[in-house]
């Protein structure tokens, strides 16, 4: 299996990004990468090119540039060349650790949608902390779209429970609605109707309405969001742990010798806390709904969440994910329609 | 100033409530109270009943019941009563740690709406904790309204303003829109008109979009957003702080001795990092838009959190806020009326 890549997304590209290739070619032997970059300065990078194509690309879509419109005009841009190969199946998924709109956009315009599917959203996987039993959870949509449908919601629903199943290996997954309270009747008119939509299905082990607040506590394995809400829950989660860690941190520093020598006492601890709430062990954010996998890498990653997310490709090819999702989306298409039907005319 | 408190509301009512109220009463003199409650439980818990007045409610509004079904009905609640003397100009402000939805039902129904004030908005202080010139930040609304319109939006920048300058005695205070990206464009159609809207209004320090990620950073002193969004934030922010904690006593209570005897060491540390993070010293949530402050403690509060609140609400009074709100819609009535009028036309 081969997965294209854009070597010149991310802040610290395309040294990391070579670096995590290498690191993900030595442990896997039937992977192999398409790595599309300015050759000048991807080239030397590479130490061993085994299993590595290396293929020249003049442009670079920046991360501050309007996506679509930098998707639609830089044709020659290692983030389109990428996605171009996996539209015309030379390739089997697509990675950037660039620009996010321009990766979601190149998703949908240039390797397209799945039949039956309206909106494709963004999965994003977070670590369970206070849970014995569950170790992580998908949420969905965390941005792809700004305003989410009755209709969209819905497919979230069928879009994580694949990819929780699949990727997470999570039977019979949980899957919970991200609203502002436990019981149904809870939210605004769009939440309301998705409760009530999600519980009539019966393959969905739908498990309600959940709150932010208990996210981390493994209130469900999938978590279904509209773009806007899962945008802000996602950043708040990964913002307040950032700024906790850092005030820790800070304290400890400003805190004497007492508080220093604590803190050498407890980094073993402190190491394993790091290492369970480090959510880039679970690779990247997935564009879940088009034709092959599209990942997207926090633009800070380095070799080893690179390596990481090269891993969640794997699994999301091995598994055949997207096979599962087509079938379903395709076995369903009449009773799919009917229910988009009835979603318009709420 | 006289406070009308429900002595029946929050999981410790009304032991901690009634301890909260003596030692707000010992620490601030102006102090006047009104204890409503069921008098057989409530009386045997006052050691000293100065300034402090007692009066029968024979019903209680519990945590699970439908708000505003229960306001509606349980006329002899405490929640009700207490309401109903603030209505009657017999006391300044309303309190309770009770269900919150009732608490917004009373506020709204019972005590009433500002003129010109379309939507209340519930208000909570957060702190700020990475930023040496910013203590703390207030938002609103964290879910007073499932859904919030635009005009709204506008609404609560102004209730955050005055919040903001009287309460949390912040000069000029930066107010930011909380959008999927820092970006003036970004968001779905209510943020793009928000963002636009308050931009264009001199008598606001708009400093732009602000995302979730930076909340606690000090991205702003107000955070504007609507009730869904809002809700869900506040609730991922609260959620992700209690589980790392959580996750940090466990982690050092199974690490063995050298973990244990480093907690210690850090003992003072933590202990500072847990009163930095501990937003109750900032009292409680606030109904902004109502004629008289309607204030809401957290369920869980306990004797301390419950005095705490009384001095936020003590800070209210003092500071005439409502006054300021009331003449700043009513001599703004005409231009208010126009914009309502330009939001719908949108």
């Amino acid at each position: 299996m081969k997965i294209a890549i854009d070597a010149m997304g991310g802040d610290y590209a395309p040294l990391e990004v070579v670096k995590g290739v290498e690191l993900a070619r030595d442990q896997y032997p039937d992977l192999e990468f398409q790595l599309y970059g300015q050759l000048d300065k991807v080239k030397p990078l590479v130490k061993n090119d085994e299993r590595i194509e290396l293929i020249q690309s003049d442009e670079v879509i920046e991360m501050g540039e309007e996506p679509v419109k930098a998707v639609m005009k830089k044709k020659n841009s290692s983030l389109d060349m990428a996605a171009k190969s996996v539209k015309d199946k030379k390739a089997d998924a697509f990675f950037s650790a660039g620009n996010t709109g321009a990766i979601l956009a190149a998703g949908l315009f240039i390797i397209g949608r799945i039949k039956g599917i309206d909106r494709p959203g963004l999965a994003t996987t977070l670590p369970i902390v206070n849970d014995p039993d569950h170790d992580n959870f998908v949420m969905l949509d965390v941005g792809a779209n700004a305003e989410s449908k009755l209709f969209n919601l819905y497919q979230y629903a069928f879009m994580g429970k694949y990819y929780a199943e699949n990727v997470r290996h999570i039977e019979n997954p949980r899957i919970g609605l991200l609203n502002n309270g436990t019981e149904s009747d809870k939210g605004d008119e769009l939440h309301k109707a998705a409760n009530e939509m999600l519980s009539k299905d019966k393959n969905l082990n739908f498990i309600g309405n959940v709150e932010s607040r208990e996210l981390l506590n493994g209130a469900a394995d999938v978590v279904v969001t509209d773009g806007f809400t899962g945008n802000a829950a996602l950043k708040a989660v990964e913002g307040t742990a950032l700024s906790l860690l850092t005030v820790i941190k800070s304290e400890i520093m400003s805190g004497g010798v007492k508080s220093k020598f604590g803190a050498l006492m407890l980094k073993p601890t402190f190491k394993k806390i790091a290492k369970e709430m480090d959510y880039s062990q679970y690779g990247g954010a997935v564009l879940m709904g088009t034709k092959a996998p599209v990942v997207k890498a926090h633009g800070s990653s380095k070799a080893n969440t690179i390596k990481n997310t090269i891993f969640q490709i794997k699994t999301m090819i091995d598994s055949k994910i997207i096979d599962d999702v087509v079938s379903y989306f395709d076995s369903h298409a009449d009773e799919m329609q009917q229910i988009k039907q009835n979603a318009k005319n709420k």
